[in-house]
């Protein structure tokens, strides 16, 4: 992984603080997220002030900088919950973004040191993908690898990568039906692989533990898709299966890749399952409708970048599942004002930074 | 693994004997052979008589028992070389087929203990597969993890599972032009996963260490690509390859799945790349046809059984890729005749077997 000094300005480490106390995971992270820039978003709905160690290069951004960007144009957006992370990926100029929650904190290997994430998400971001066909050996780039036998030379080149997701020790990353069923569930096993997710399979993308090559997908990434009810816990969320469902519909019409696998993080308890269970089964439910749209849905040849993409994606949405439940209605509303926002922030030239 | 002991009577162990002496690849094995019918079928181009030890619960195939049960019906397919196991398969009553390449014996833990590659190959086959939707902690079904955040439920039943892939330890299954250009790659790592391949992602099957169900797609498991100069060594030959795709077309097709990852075999070293590559460059070259044919095929609603899905692909085969090379006409009679003798021979109460 020679490559990864020289892009490492080219990093955000972008984290959504959805609890006001962030020392203990600032400092679990200090060994590698010393060398980055960070983008640090407050949870809108956080009363308490932060509480953040010094010593960090990073940017933080409150409701008032929210405000203040999102001026009156905004009035689907929200940035509540995990969804404040969407507001860094705005902010950030940097080809990648690499995205932790807040309740995790690096997986370490068997020796006891601590791995890499930033530097795995980057290798995965930077090296070619191979969702075209299917590599029995998982990710032939990777030193001691290669193509098997059969793999057709014409395909050994790969495409570029757009997301990078990565898995979890510990709590995994259930739903609340699950983790009530099975509470002492806990994943021990440490699979050493990263691969292609092939082209046209749809895959529930995880926000815990993420990367993004921004050029490529950014503006597939959003904050669409909002249950009524949504909590503050991971299991109540569904925004991130969504925006994950986005990209890879994007990836797959332009050719690009998605890699699942490495790296891992070390993810703590959060939350009560049955609690959450009590509250709501809607994200659960709307599973039904949302993957089998997303497995179908496809691209004109006119889409040509991420914007148009998701455009198209949003109208298909709106015609598709607008009328099942107004919570699709709402999120093809979103997509479209999210597409609008990206280019009017995200451009270089209209930057308005603090 | 509780349900392996019930099923012990339902697998045949097939091997291709293509050296004559099979004496320490079969003391390798006895801890975990020793439980099963063996089935081995010599090389009808080997001339020397074989040496297997006593102690197995076995039958035994040579040239004579193919010509006697083929008669005078086969005119297109030759059991020459690595396919000389198809005949095996032919031979099986059993509903389980595990099939091991003689140049592979058990690979063994951290321990030092050897790993039971034909209870991990039940395990693959006799629990469902995912083949619509990409679970990202691998196989939900093993023990100690389960479907993620996201995974629709009405998925999770999964689907029979028809062919399970195993991988292998020391020497990989590359092409010769890899051996040539890596002579030194070994694969060292075991990647401790089981996966679903999604449907409609083609892959490169290597049969050096494969679990069929044969109630399921037995009659897609066929020596129906034979390259003109193949050799005897692995990297010379893609019948495996060509037979791997006909069965995930139908998988695909009918709505199974096909498993890889676990077990491993370590596989021992044997052949000469440069002399291999002095001989034969048409594998390699073919697979440029071979794969975009494999992904575009289409079946009709009509093909609900593995052998109605052999004959259209083959009718297939010789419209499209018949003109391109004469490798594939001939492949394309030989697929159509296999499923007329399959249907002649593996009737059980036409059986003739000594």
């Amino acid at each position: 992984m020679s490559h990864i000094s020289i892009i490492d300005d080219e990093v955000d480490i972008v984290v959504g603080a959805l609890q006001p106390d962030l020392s203990s995971f600032m400092e679990e992270w200090k060994p590698i997220f010393s060398r980055f820039h960070l983008i640090i978003v407050k949870d809108p709905d956080l009363k308490e002030d932060l509480k953040i160690p010094d010593g960090f290069n990073m940017d933080l951004y409150t409701k008032s900088d929210i405000d203040r960007v999102m001026g009156s144009s905004s009035t689907a957006i929200s940035f509540s919950g995990y969804s404040c992370r969407y507001f860094g990926y705005l902010m950030s100029r940097k080809k990648y973004v690499i995205c932790f929650d807040d309740d995790c904190v690096p997986a370490r290997d068997s020796n006891g040191c601590i791995i890499d994430a930033v530097s795995q998400h980057i290798a995965n971001l930077a090296t070619p993908a191979t969702p075209f066909f299917f590599n029995t050996l998982y990710d032939p780039y990777r030193e001691g690898t290669d193509f098997v036998r059969g793999y057709p030379f014409s395909l050994r080149n790969g495409v570029d990568c757009g997301l990078s997701c990565g898995l979890w020790l510990n709590l995994a990353d259930y739903d609340a039906p699950t983790q009530v069923l099975k509470p002492d569930l806990r994943n021990v096993r440490y699979v050493d692989a990263v691969l292609t997710v092939p082209s046209r399979t749809m895959m529930p993308v995880s926000g815990i533990n993420i990367g993004v090559n921004t050029e490529l997908v950014g503006p597939a990434m959003l904050p669409a898709f909002q249950l009524v009810k949504e909590g503050k816990i991971r299991w109540e969320t569904v925004e991130d299966i969504w925006s994950g469902m986005c990209v890879k519909v994007v990836c797959d019409h332009l050719r690009l890749g998605v890699k699942s696998g490495l790296p891992y993080v070390w993810r703590k308890e959060r939350g009560d399952a049955i609690e959450s269970l009590r509250k709501e089964w809607d994200g659960v439910k709307l599973m039904e409708d949302v993957v089998p749209f997303f497995q179908s849905v496809r691209l004109s040849k006119e889409a040509v970048t991420a914007e148009d993409c998701v455009a198209e994606i949003a109208a298909s949405v709106k015609e598709k599942l607008g009328p099942v439940n107004p919570v699709f209605a709402r999120a093809a509303d979103t997509m479209v004002e999210w597409t609008k926002i990206w280019k009017r922030v995200r451009r270089p030239s209209k930057v308005q930074r603090q």
